[in-house]
């Protein structure tokens, strides 16, 4: 089977590209000597999981529980579900570990870490700690800390964290600082906690920008990392990779043509809302189109608008070329985990246009 | 089961709220003598279909044909698919068609045209006509209407039309004038059509905005809207409806909370990174939380950040309450047809917490 053939919009991946982004990342916690737990929840793929744990511990992260099913039905036991628990969920998650699983769950909340405790089957858990991102988590030298701890007694586990903001880094500079900070303060988290008489076996970090540039992580453990696997519009303005090392792409067909634009049967629900690249140096609007290949033949090829099945490309004033309606394009997401989830597989490609396998993915809850 | 026993994120259907909507759209289009064709692309479940085509025709819009498929095999066979068709996606039309379907494309493109009228197989065809959107079409005027009728010959079944820059208005009265010019436009194209010896049973026209509030459909046989019937904060700032029709929302969960803010397990999955509210009077960021039975009771608690799975909410100062961790919400949308897409099923209720069924949807292509 070949491009051409499918039906559209659909994704393809780029199996060659996808391997040089998760031996890069490999590279770079190996020069650090932390184990990689990869962060699923941008591939939700167990053929992708299985690429990306060579030479890993097999351990994973997973963002909704929807995925710790899949996983642990694939034989994944190891699996942290980095999203705050709440009490209602435990009972799924007791009866995961019930049949072979193993997932740690995370809290910031002395009442949730109450709940889990208290479970018939309580599973093991983390503290989030929050060093800088200001989403989740008590800062590494919260009073509740210890009280988390206390109430967590055997079950907890160590702690995690999760330096969000270096998304929102402009220069590789800045990430290594940040980086730094989300390193030494969860490890303070751990001594905090050692000091007091309790284990944390795990001090785990990650977003895929620090992951890629800490200049150290000592203490760390462990670090989670999802979105470098495939980058992403957004991720190339950030320089944690280059343009040429976005690994998935969505196949849209020319639907139709005003002088100036382009049609496409890839709106706002296969290319995602979006708007990651808005506030960057280079506004890609909903995306870049890029040749059959991948390859960037149209210059700046930018979807402007995307409706709900309709995307709207500005064609680059100095690359017109004449299309017609049927003719096939790759879009380059803005952000690779939100365009992927409105599609259930991956058509995987390596360079050329032959369809080698397809890949399934888990989405929703 | 109640609301409180459901896993979350998940879809809530409220089926009053969706009634009432039905309702005044029904009611609006019988103003004018207008039939409906619903647009399931909002919905997409055979169970609101049902619904919403009582008292109507029978015929359905559709935006892909996955949506087409399924509504086929569930019996309803007169369907428009009104995304421009290719030439590739011409044969599954055609298998459509022979197992029972009548599956109407559209295209707006001489060679396409070509394409349909010589197909083995050739379904009927609208010739789409832009009277103002400037996203697919031709205009009422434009010189190619002929060639292309001529090309689809016995196929062509007429014209439409979608006046989708009426969501752009700012004052129902300025989408009174855009509906006119909607109805003038696809009607004088119909009309070339007929003067040149073509026939052209079917004028489509429609946007929910177009088909609430026009004042006169004279020379329409037929209006395309879908999203009215489950609303949501953007066309609630449009005032095609009000707040309280909002029929769909999200359940979701209370993960963590900090002074001033609540994050929630509705993140820009869940949710949609739409922003179609950004540039309204009032920006809802990426929605609005309500009390688990759908009220209002937490003021403008609006959902400002949203990650992939975390929902971040800036709690109203004036309307400061107590929340833990593991508490429901329901969070009101954007833009529901964005939202309703991450989601594979509605959880519907009539006022409280009792679910009552389970609906399904259609996602993907």
């Amino acid at each position: 089977m070949k491009l051409e053939d499918l039906p559209t919009p659909c994704l393809v991946l780029d199996r060659g590209i996808l391997m040089r982004n998760i031996e890069r990342m490999a590279h770079a916690l190996g020069r650090n000597a932390v184990a990689l737990r990869p962060h699923m929840k941008t591939a939700k793929s167990i053929d992708v999981a299985r690429l990306v744990l060579q030479g890993q511990p097999g351990g994973i992260t997973v963002s909704t529980l929807a995925e710790a099913e899949y996983f642990a039905a694939h034989g994944i036991t190891d699996i942290l579900y980095a999203v705050s628990i709440t009490p209602q969920k435990l009972d799924q998650v007791a009866r995961l570990n019930a049949s072979g699983a193993n997932i740690i769950v995370i809290t910031d909340d002395p009442d949730t870490a109450t709940a889990i405790a208290s479970h018939p089957q309580p599973p093991r858990a983390l503290i989030e700690i929050d060093t800088g991102e200001a989403r989740g988590g008590i800062g590494p030298e919260d009073d509740s800390l210890l009280e988390i701890a206390g109430r967590l007694g055997p079950r907890l586990a160590g702690v995690m964290t999760h330096a969000g903001h270096s998304y929102g880094a402009r220069r590789v500079g800045e990430i290594i600082q940040i980086a730094e900070l989300e390193r030494s303060g969860v490890v303070h988290a751990a001594e905090r906690l050692r000091s007091a008489g309790h284990a944390a076996p795990i001090v785990s970090m990650g977003s895929s920008p620090t992951a890629m540039h800490a200049e150290m992580l000592s203490g760390v453990t462990e670090a989670r990392a999802g979105v470098y696997m495939f980058g992403d519009l957004f991720q190339a303005e950030l320089e944690t990779h280059g343009m040429d090392d976005i690994a998935m792409t969505v196949l849209t067909s020319v639907i139709g043509r005003r002088p100036g634009w382009l049609l496409v049967d890839a709106g706002g629900l296969a290319l995602s809302k979006d708007r990651s690249t808005e506030g960057q140096i280079k506004d890609y609007g909903f995306g870049l189109a890029l040749d059959l290949e991948g390859r960037r033949t149209y210059g700046d090829a930018i979807v402007r608008r995307a409706y709900q099945e309709h995307g709207l490309i500005e064609l680059d004033p100095g690359r017109m070329v004449e299309f017609k309606v049927g003719d096939r394009l790759r879009i380059a997401p803005n952000h690779t985990c939100m365009t992927a989830a409105a599609h259930d597989r991956y058509h995987v490609v390596d360079g050329g246009d032959d369809v080698l396998a397809i890949w399934p993915r888990v989405n929703g809850w």
